[in-house]
């Protein structure tokens, strides 16, 4: 008989199935428990379809009577573009219900868990809380701050370099560490990069794993509209590629741009650079709820300088570049050590030599 | 029973009792076997005092007739400061001897275990091959490349930096990590830092661990003792001090650290720097076997651009010191990618938020 923690440990890998498909919606995994077996489980897969409860208790039918649930997620009361879950888990006779973390929507916010408790069915929340609060981080974050989650990624060297002196940066870590940022990639909703990446590498920014590539929109910051137009993020087809410009930027290029089906953002500028936290605030409004920043350097200490980044997935290769070399955040400045910044190690996992550590901000 | 690996982890952790005392000597554990029981062990503590094996054989006495020694190295068989201990070995009436590896000395380098063999004692050699190699690394090092083992101590951010903009650097790491490193230095035989760090930080360079400071040699590369009169290692007692300075230094400043009891090793310069091997080679001739180099960022990159660094002590703290902050190797600059020095991680240790990466190069 599986325990409390296992089951709500299946529902949480179950979740994470949908892991860059859900926005602006959580990932949410639920299962419903008889005589200590699961006999139906389920995620939620994509926003405006139903949520995980009710795939869950469609799957149980009549069994769900009398049954248990579980689920990762408080179960939502109010009508969004689905109706409410607590209303089809009363109607279906569920017991009990095993609830992992609260809804920090203050739409949902313990409504749902009252209203369960008032139907007379037993709740019981917090199983597995830290790790299901860690599932809906993103959209938690969101809802707190109207900004997407932003989880940077840097490929350094042990002396903190990006690049050589000449820029060359293909590739500082292993292989196995790069089919690794292609399996993150895949989990956010859209990949950041600076013009200035553009400019010197031609990213394709796609997610290579297997024989399929494929494509998460790409959101280029690039103020004056740089980016040559036989790039290869430019020449995508339309709806996946969003360009961050300046409010000043020259219309003739915007134009092409929209004729192109890019998708223009015009944003606050401050000495020429866009303003991050404008972008970002347009960008969550546009529904991106996590997004995965690549560099380089100077976009980096952009996000760096205004607060904006969530996640560290610092990747470090056994190399030194040397002082020459391109500096990760250069244009960053703490001036004394008591200001410098301090994360907190999440985790971490060594790819044959190479050693990644997810820090938090 | 004890097998004899683990015999051989014994004899290994008791010869590191003497890590940093016996120079020029290599670390060496022995113990004397009988009936499946560990009846002696012992260590050598200094060179000029008896060798592991004589040790042992002493405190086994009449039982060591018949029984099995094992050591961490093979017996020596020619006549340094002690007798061979060869020859006590077959006059102690030893039946078997387990020997974890060869002794990279020219001077015996296998023909101790022949001159044993032919006195018709069994001898197995290559039990914990790799960790008895690698108790003497400095040793073989030093026979090898007439060069003392360099081990470079740095202390980083995630962006590789070693202090902020204006010189602050204490402290980059937890005091966890820096404990670790005193029991680290306590393992050398000398410390190594360039007068840019005197001049920084006036460091005093001594073990602190528990209530009492212990001193290990210091030794400052400092072309033209540029060193304060008053710096605290300057003003350390006669014999503790070694200033590896240019041939052409002023001599009224050599004449006055000679007064005070200093060693001066007048070594060659290029474009008015010390020549990392002149330097390591004369400090190997003065005995030092295993070097602990703590830096600055400008003796760090000569030691990699004369390629004298054997391994890595990697302290990083999880902080981001920004662009302006100062570099760990500032002046090494292989151009390309290609170029690049690739490392190997031998271990890593967390303290704390900290970790602590060893690589050889």
């Amino acid at each position: 008989m599986p325990s409390e923690n296992e089951i709500m440990k299946q529902a949480i890998a179950l979740a994470k199935k949908a892991s860059g498909n859900t926005a602006p919606n959580p990932l949410v995994g639920a299962a419903v428990v008889k005589q200590g077996k699961i006999i139906a489980s389920a995620y939620h897969q994509k926003a405006g379809t139903p949520h995980a409860e009710i795939h869950a208790l469609k799957k149980a039918k009549q069994k769900a009577k009398g049954a248990t649930l579980f689920v990762t997620l408080e179960p939502c009361c109010h009508h969004g573009k689905t109706p409410p879950c607590v209303e089809a888990i009363i109607a279906a006779g569920i017991k009990n219900v095993v609830v992992g973390c609260k809804d920090p929507n203050p739409l949902v916010a313990g409504k749902g868990i009252r209203a369960l408790r008032k139907a007379g069915i037993t709740v019981k929340v917090g199983v597995l809380k830290k790790e299901c609060e860690d599932l809906i981080k993103d959209f938690s974050h969101k809802i707190k701050t109207n900004l997407p989650y932003v989880i940077a990624k840097v490929a350094v060297s042990l002396d903190g370099k990006i690049a050589t002196s000449t820029g060359e940066s293909k590739w500082i870590t292993n292989e196995q560490t790069r089919i690794f940022v292609h399996e993150e990639r895949k989990k956010a909703d859209a990949i950041v990069v600076g013009v200035g990446t553009v400019l010197a590498d031609d990213p394709r920014l796609s997610i290579r794993l297997g024989k399929k590539e494929v494509f998460k929109p790409a959101v280029v910051f690039d103020a004056q509209l740089r980016m040559p137009l036989k790039s290869k993020l430019y020449t995508r087809k339309a709806g996946q590629l969003i360009l961050c410009v300046s409010e000043n930027v020259d219309l003739k290029k915007t134009e092409a741009a929209r004729k192109k089906g890019h998708h223009l953002l015009k944003c606050k500028t401050l000495k020429g650079q866009i303003v991050v936290r404008d972008a970002l605030h347009k960008l969550a409004q546009l529904g991106f709820q996590q997004l995965f920043l690549e560099g380089g350097g100077r976009l980096l200490s952009s996000f760096l300088n205004e607060n904006c980044i969530q996640e560290l997935l610092y990747c470090q290769a056994p190399i030194i570049l040397g002082g020459s070399g391109r500096d990760v955040f250069p244009n960053f400045h703490p001036q004394k050590l008591s200001n410098a910044l301090k994360l907190m190690p999440k985790w971490r996992k060594s790819f044959g030599d190479d050693l990644v550590t997810c820090y938090n901000f």
